[in-house]
């Protein structure tokens, strides 16, 4: 299934229309073509229908959402649905400030989002109510140990059924949860967490995996996942010894370029629950 | 020429005002260093005719344009004209919206752009009122065969005879046209479209050379797209068997800042029709 | 003091909240990961002041300001200084346009900043009101040379006397003032001039050293000057004979990464007067 995902991408060249932050833009533009997909990147008020509309799908990342950017992203939310695209909300920081916990409220109160992405403290802070967010990476406190995974994924399958989005949950333990079932996906590396923009690249590349696998969207998300962390692995095999976290993040793209739908296959590390 | 072009670059460091997308402006910025120039991004109307003024030339690029920088666009190219400043349009992504194209139009209609610059979708989507563009990636359609190729050149010096501007239609072959003739161009390598951005980046190393080379635009035109050519074959070269878009990237910067102005000479693959 | 300055930003991993231009944010954020900090990027006027609020620090850069981020920046600035925490002012280009110079003087004159950071013709546009800034690079004729340095020295610590704050001027030669004493750096290597945004990396990876060794803030931003530097040296002797200007920047970033406080404090190479 993973396998025929990946395929999908490579074969339709999905186009994804993102608003996302500028820190980390670049990156995410280079993984959704290295993945296979077309990114098109536009936040503008008076054009994002019109992207939309011509994209299959729409990633929506708060990062460096401003007043101007926030309006874009409704409208952009909103034709999103009515045209029945795939939509993704990444919501960077959520917890970390009121404009930002309001402004992801009020997308996930007022469009369905097909998937929500975060980390632990994000994923908490949209659930619990949670202020306690460190900025944009998660807090040591929110991440699951093994103990606590049981009672993690009860309390995402709940939101999954609450909001009728794909919980996506990003750690050194990903979790993707619908309200029926839940993967467990162990791949990756912790060296990943020393790059900016892991997240935000994962986000672009599951867009694409989405929009091509529209009618299997856990498996399209458990693809882009396991893709990410595999490709993390690949990458670190790839190091030497004087590469730190610069290079890593250009080896991670580069191995997600590399990467064949049958290595993907085999490297994919999840179980269900 | 070709070399006497470069070697201008390198000698008189031409300073660059680029108004650009957020997406792919630091390989931008780091693609004018590395071919000798000097780069400053600007885009508050309260400053750009300030900066405009200070630096050889205005590199524009629309490709992730809003409401500000539209109004700063139009501003500093004003500017520039008034001041006989070299001046570069880069329509990415027109004919995906109707702001994308009608701002494209407007600052053509308005200003004399030295060179204009786009993929075979950008330019025929100026050319031919298209709306076909599919966001910022040319559509295969769009792209010119060997047999279309005198087609096309005609169409483009026609284009460029009513601007009066430079038409660069950059592609598998990179076309250069005035009214009068056009250089046909085979350096680089179907690789380079897997990365964000090389468009841009050629945006930003042409305004360099036409601003070093201010009395043969033709020529420096030429040279950027040869250099740019040339440097994804050198890069190619240098390739590991885990390197991917997100390396790729990197060296085709480290091959322009490499090159010297004979390899560029002896590299160039061009003919005038 | 060296060593002890970098153990303290590798184990209290200092939060960062910067307000910085998008050319060369990526990079920021990623060399503020590879030291052991933490970046956040947030320029809206409606969070400024709450991120700044969970953060050790703010980090303002004026490389691509804008009408809104120019209040967002006062604002910012402003609460960080009710709150006690560290405030550094990297006025990128400042002297290229009024709007540059004014707001750095409005910032300077409001604010009291722990630290003011520019290349030779930024500082000097600010001790003297000098417009002769060649947009964001300094002027060759701007840079002090030994015979200048007594002089350079005793004017950066009058300013540091008149605005209370540290005043760093970075080149070939950095020197890090305060009223009473300077530290003469001779860290780094020429070839870092040709990469966009070493000064901007350099005023995160200060910040995160700033908020880490409040106590000790001339040390700390001593220790970053030398940090910046030495891992420039490293990293030219880890470049392959193809690499040029964009894996050098990557490379930089990856020798801070690996570099431990011994080696720092071995290789840091300063004097002072």
């Amino acid at each position: 299934m993973i396998k025929e995902c990946f395929k999908n991408v490579r074969k339709n060249c999905p186009l994804v229309h993102n608003i996302t932050n500028y820190v980390t833009v670049n990156d995410v533009a280079n993984m959704i073509l290295a993945c296979g997909g077309s990114p098109i990147m536009s936040d503008d008020i008076n054009e994002v229908e019109e992207i939309t509309g011509i994209c299959g799908g729409l990633n929506i990342n708060i990062g460096t959402l401003n007043q101007q950017t926030i309006l874009a992203m409704k409208q952009a939310a909103k034709k999103a649905k009515q045209l029945h695209k795939i939509t993704l909300l990444d919501p960077v920081g959520v917890g970390a400030s009121k404009l930002r916990t309001n402004t992801a409220l009020e997308l996930i109160n007022s469009i369905h989002f097909d998937v929500i992405k975060g980390n632990a403290s994000e994923i908490n802070a949209l659930i619990m109510g949670s202020q306690k967010t460190r900025g944009v990476d998660a807090c040591k406190e929110d991440i699951p140990t093994e103990d606590q995974l049981d009672f993690v994924i009860i309390r995402m399958k709940e939101y999954a059924k609450q909001t009728g989005s794909i919980i996506v949950m990003t750690g050194e333990i990903d979790l993707i949860a619908n309200e029926n079932r839940c993967y467990v996906v162990r791949n990756g590396e912790k060296e990943m967490q020393s790059i900016t923009g892991t997240g935000c690249q994962l986000a672009g590349l599951m867009s694409a995996f989405l929009i091509a696998n529209s009618d299997h969207l856990m498996e399209a998300a458990l693809s882009a996942v396991c893709l990410m962390g595999h490709a993390g692995e690949q990458a670190l095999l790839n190091m030497q010894p004087s590469d730190g976290n610069a290079t890593y993040r250009n080896r991670i793209i580069d191995a997600v370029y590399h990467m064949t739908p049958d290595e993907l296959e085999r490297g994919a590390r999840y179980e269900i629950r």
